[in-house]
């Protein structure tokens, strides 16, 4: 993804004992990149959110486990800071995937080794993220393809909630990725933003990567899209995942639940992009996903940019009035028309996932 | 309602040329009174939503027309400022009931009558506004009474969405009204406030009612309910509305529908409070009501306060992308469970309409 001209990934190594990422809590006011050279650098990252969207925290945490190989590479030091980063964020699974892989390979070698290795590992847990997201992009394509058919050249209308774009991934995105994919083929798409109270990621960070490739798009208010969906001016929804369980279950960043009913009751197509990370075989229903409450400042405080230039946060409730902040919710499967994944379009059902996946 | 010990209604006359209202654009952070001596003043007052509420803007562009009289009390000019007014915000019903009340009233009287009589008219309109809060109030507090039966003492959490309490109303409130009842009744009750964006009227308005009154509260972001309701920590909702059309379905601030399904998929009963003079009889659905499309910058853009003092706007989408803002949506009447009208409660259907108003 270029910014002002310029290639990023949303993580990238410098050298061997550092690593950068684009502070997110920035975006879109100021675009500021950071450099972690130590495991705590990148736990603070992760759990502050400098660095987020489930797939991206999954290469941020091997990195961060890397870093510590170099410091000490013993298996309780191993242990240790695989635990201090798995605890920073519990929903999305693909930070525990991303750390398990990372920790089963360097076990499996002599300490020595260990530092170098891991370096390696990280670097090829990001590269494959970024080949998941392309060959996910292409699959949504074809999904895209089908609904732009029936629109006899009149623009495809997808929204879409949070931001499972690039900047959630190493690049391309997960929902996100097909709609880029589809601009870029010459489709006519426009995409409903969902703002997506109380952190904004639609608002700030899905605006800022659409504008800046491009793609025509409108922001809404997280109230709205129903109403959109009544009036027939959304065609389809695609949202990312921070966990789908083996029924189909999908874990997601609050308020997805609402849109997914809205569309069900609207007879809207309803996506799930995901890569196979993202799949917990070991849980067999969303209520057994584990929700992250957040703090309630994030509902109480709204932070943008001053008329006369400069950023503030301000207080934007009745003073004393408390808040609480759930950061995900879970839609039952029955609301899910598919499935976009790297390896192909599903149903989401035990069946669906079987479909593609049949070595689980 | 007390403010800081002092009881207010929502709008009040000020001797015969002037009526105050409280400017509900500085809530929470100020409390600011203001006097409105012209029509214009009441126009632009509406449709600024200085004064805003289905009910309470009825009882403003009754006073804002009562001014008129005392300028000219010619047809002509009683006609021009009703349809001025009327067109201030085309939602809400109760507007256009009240300016029609007035005139019809108006034109029967000769020129020399008018001001005094329309000056006693909106006066009437008023205290009949705060009557049928406090009948509805009571016939809410039985539905809660029923609800909290089963609660064993456990404290009885209801979620409400945008401001229909006293703020929107002359006094009372309507979903809030059989809240306050409840509280001062000993009902061990907690409301769950949805933000409501973009203009923020729970996080704002409704936060700041109920902490004025002591009712315990928790402000939600507007993504958050449909969780809380799987979650079963959800009861009820009770919101208000602008219209109600014949068959029961109900236009209110957007986003009351995402809840209504919400609430459905959940079992959790969704009620309605209204005063009947939300009631389109002339209206056969919801689909023929129009729906106020407001500004981008109120979604853009966000007001609080800074941390050293002082009130500040901040934008926080990405610079450059545009916002669209549908005011309202409509929430099919398969959805409610029953309407809280000042007369009774009845189910969202034709016939449940005509058990409580046989007259029409």
């Amino acid at each position: 993804m270029k910014i002002n001209g310029t290639h990023y990934r949303s993580v990238w190594p410098i050298g061997d004992a550092a690593f950068g990422i684009i502070d997110q809590t920035k975006l879109p006011h100021d675009f500021v990149t950071l450099t972690l050279a130590t495991p705590e650098d990148a736990a603070h990252a992760i759990a502050a959110m400098q660095t987020r969207g489930a797939p991206l925290i999954g290469a941020v945490g091997a990195y961060g486990l890397a870093l510590a190989m170099r410091d000490d590479p013993s298996d309780a030091h191993l242990h240790r800071v695989h635990d201090r980063l798995a605890q920073t964020r519990p929903t999305a699974i693909n930070l525990g995937w991303a750390l398990g892989r990372m920790r089963e390979r360097l076990l499996a070698a002599p300490e020595a080794e260990r530092a170098r290795l891991a370096w390696i590992e990280a670097a090829a847990i990001a590269d494959e993220d970024e080949a998941m997201s392309r060959a996910i992009g292409e699959h949504g394509l074809a999904v895209i393809q089908g609904l732009a058919a029936k629109k006899n050249g009149e623009t495809l209308n997808i929204l879409t909630h949070c931001n499972a774009g690039w900047l959630a991934t190493v690049d391309y995105g997960t929902a996100l990725a097909p709609i880029y994919l589809a601009h870029d083929a010459g489709i006519p798409v426009h995409v409903w933003v969902d703002e997506t109270r109380p952190r904004g990621q639609g608002a700030s960070l899905t605006a800022f990567e659409l504008g800046s490739h491009g793609v025509p798009h409108t922001i809404l208010a997280d109230n709205a899209g129903g109403h959109y969906m009544q009036a027939g001016r959304v065609d389809m929804v695609i949202v990312g995942t921070d966990r789908v369980t083996a029924n189909g279950d999908v874990a997601n960043k609050i308020g997805t639940y609402l849109k997914a009913l809205a569309a069900k009751d609207n007879d809207v197509p309803f996506y799930v992009a995901l890569p196979s990370s993202t799949i917990d075989w070991t849980l067999q229903s969303g209520r057994d996903i584990p929700i992250e409450e957040r703090g309630a400042d994030e509902v109480l405080k709204v932070t943008g940019r001053l008329a006369g230039g400069g950023v503030a946060t301000v207080e934007i409730a009745a003073p004393g009035s408390p808040a609480a902040n759930p950061g995900f919710d879970v839609t039952p499967a029955r609301l899910v028309t598919g499935f976009i994944t790297e390896r192909g379009v599903c149903a989401a059902t035990p069946e669906g996932l079987r479909s593609l996946f049949p070595e689980r």
